[in-house]
């Protein structure tokens, strides 16, 4: 039986009606997959959520299939958002599949052509103001207010119903809920509508209980740790990079009713994190992904953990989003050899020597 | 039910024994997505197998895994490839997953950091030799047939045996075999494996009837439509830029047992339809993938199909592995204007008037 996507499969927690259109790029659906290596070092049963394998590489998919379809439900033939990297590809891609026209706002400052590139090739206009990304949302809010155009960014509230739908499908593929819900937090929409999933399946009887949610900012990023925006935040996990959490005080929520906790993690220990994910596991996410995993192992630093937990890592997007990170991160240029065995043995062997 | 990855869901087809272990990060499964506008527009039943959904962006995972897990069963702890690309990204993946050493050899012209750097952050150890990417192949089979050392190029038979597990998802998602199955080839195992993969399933009564296989080399690099080897294949699908395919043989066996074709087709024709693909569907694929979907236009204009064939194009990797072509091939450039409700309108106004 072929897969047909998120809004079919999870239909009766959505707001579907009959005039919902059933749009799909099959997204969800993805891996849930055993940290094999890390559960045995960390002493936990650890997984990895992969959301890098949505369609346009990130979980943005989720929400924004659900917007867009409800766009198109009330009317609208035109899409607007301001994002610079996963969202906007998201909304580009759906709206592409349905024909429909989407704007994508941008600040005029640093415009990586690569970040939005992916929005670009799925047929999204991208308009960059002189201003900042504040004013751009400010600017999207006040014309899609006024004009038949659908916001989609993350105040859209169909994005956190699709976004949801992550938690069904980590309790489908464990046959309960886990212990613990480890995900990084940016503008803190994602942790916020996981919560609200594990919540609407244990109302349905669907689970017996609901694991503890506990989100990781980045240092530099961190506004809901201390308690107030950033004005300037930086972390090299962009899509975390968020001073002022759009979902702040349904993300406080979700870890306080959950006996959870909203932490920090340094980006040092982000970095180290994104490369023992690809080297011990075979799994490459982009940096912002990898704060979950930062997360758990400050957490069991910290003596957080009592041994043997069930504990979900959610990794948000593909590293593939971020080439650069990666290029950056493998330290080592390739050894140039001769173009014989003896040679190329002679390099192995150097390898080896040092910890091939 | 979480889905457990090729080598348990398809085991009584490969050659899975007692001691095989069940090494995976849950390849396969990947989407059928119906391609529903270029099947209204094309009058066919049109779908993508959409690989690149694979966990390391290509359809070289379903292979990888089966010739990993086969070199562990035959007590390997290194295993090594020449390649630039896909096929050592899914090396590097499942040699971190089984903490195995991977070797990967390439030629030191025009090393490009970006198509490497996935391999490397997976953590294989890259050696570039002073020679062509022939030469380094020829390296490879020499140091791997005297030492204990598993090649995983794609002479490795388990490679094959792996990915014809796509056929078995095609068929087991649609229900049928298709009528026609279109694909990319450059190295030519992978429309070997599809066809071998249908057969199989033909023989077990899984399905009733087999599809065509119409098989799409790029023009510069068209060796078997040729009938002779390219010297120098030079193509912007970089993935299929092979001048001498190592399954050229099995790949027209393919083609003449199922009354099909090896066919070609130009880099404008790919880079079209590429375009096309991301821009009237919402699916990102690398510019190797777009063979199959400029070849089923190229038939189209050839007045092959009858009409309402059920047509299923392999897009073999993401698009996201390719970010330089993206960002070649959309053409503009942002429109900047002033940070004022207006100006964003007057914006896309103008855009509107291009055909936004």
């Amino acid at each position: 039986m072929r897969y047909q996507g998120l809004l079919q499969t999870y239909k009766e927690y959505l707001p579907v009606t009959d005039k919902t259109p059933m749009l799909t790029l099959q997204e969800g659906n993805t891996p849930l997959v055993r940290a094999e290596n890390l559960s045995q070092e960390l002493g936990l049963d650890l997984y990895f959520k992969y959301e890098g394998l949505n369609p346009t590489g990130s979980f943005k998919d989720r929400g924004m299939v659900m917007a867009v379809a409800k766009a198109v439900e009330e009317g609208s033939r035109t899409i607007m958002c301001a994002s610079t990297g996963n969202t906007s590809a998201a909304a580009a891609a759906y709206a592409a599949r349905l024909g429909l026209n989407c704007i994508v706002l941008i600040p005029n400052n640093n415009i990586a052509l690569g970040k939005l590139a992916q929005a670009m090739i799925y047929g999204a206009k991208v308009i960059a103001i002189e201003g900042n990304f504040d004013r751009a949302l400010e600017i999207v809010r006040e014309i899609t207010a006024k004009h038949p155009i659908t916001l989609v960014n993350s105040v859209n509230p169909y994005r956190i119903e699709g976004q949801k739908t992550a938690a069904f499908e980590v309790c489908d593929q464990l046959g309960e809920a886990p212990d613990v819900l480890a995900i990084p937090v940016g503008n803190a929409g994602n942790i916020s509508a996981y919560w609200k999933g594990f919540k609407e399946y244990h109302a349905k009887g669907k689970i017996s209980s609901l694991p503890r949610m506990v989100g990781f900012e980045a240092e530099g990023a961190m506004a809901i740790v201390k308690g107030e925006p950033i004005l300037e935040p930086e972390t090299v996990a962009t899509a975390i990079r968020i001073g002022n959490p759009a979902s702040w005080k349904t993300a406080v929520a979700a870890a306080e009713e959950s006996s959870g906790q909203i932490n920090y993690v340094t980006d040092e220990e982000i970095l180290s994190a994104y490369r023992t994910i690809a080297s011990r596991e075979g799994i490459f996410a982009e940096p912002a992904s990898a704060a979950s995993v930062a997360g758990v192992y400050k957490l069991k630093r910290e003596g957080y953990f009592k041994g043997g937990e069930k504990v979900v890592c959610v990794l948000t997007g593909h590293g593939l989003k971020d080439p650069n990170i990666a290029i950056k991160s493998i330290g080592a240029e390739p050894l140039v050899v001769q173009d014989s065995e003896e040679a190329v043995m002679a390099a192995i062997a150097k390898l080896e020597g040092n910890g091939v």
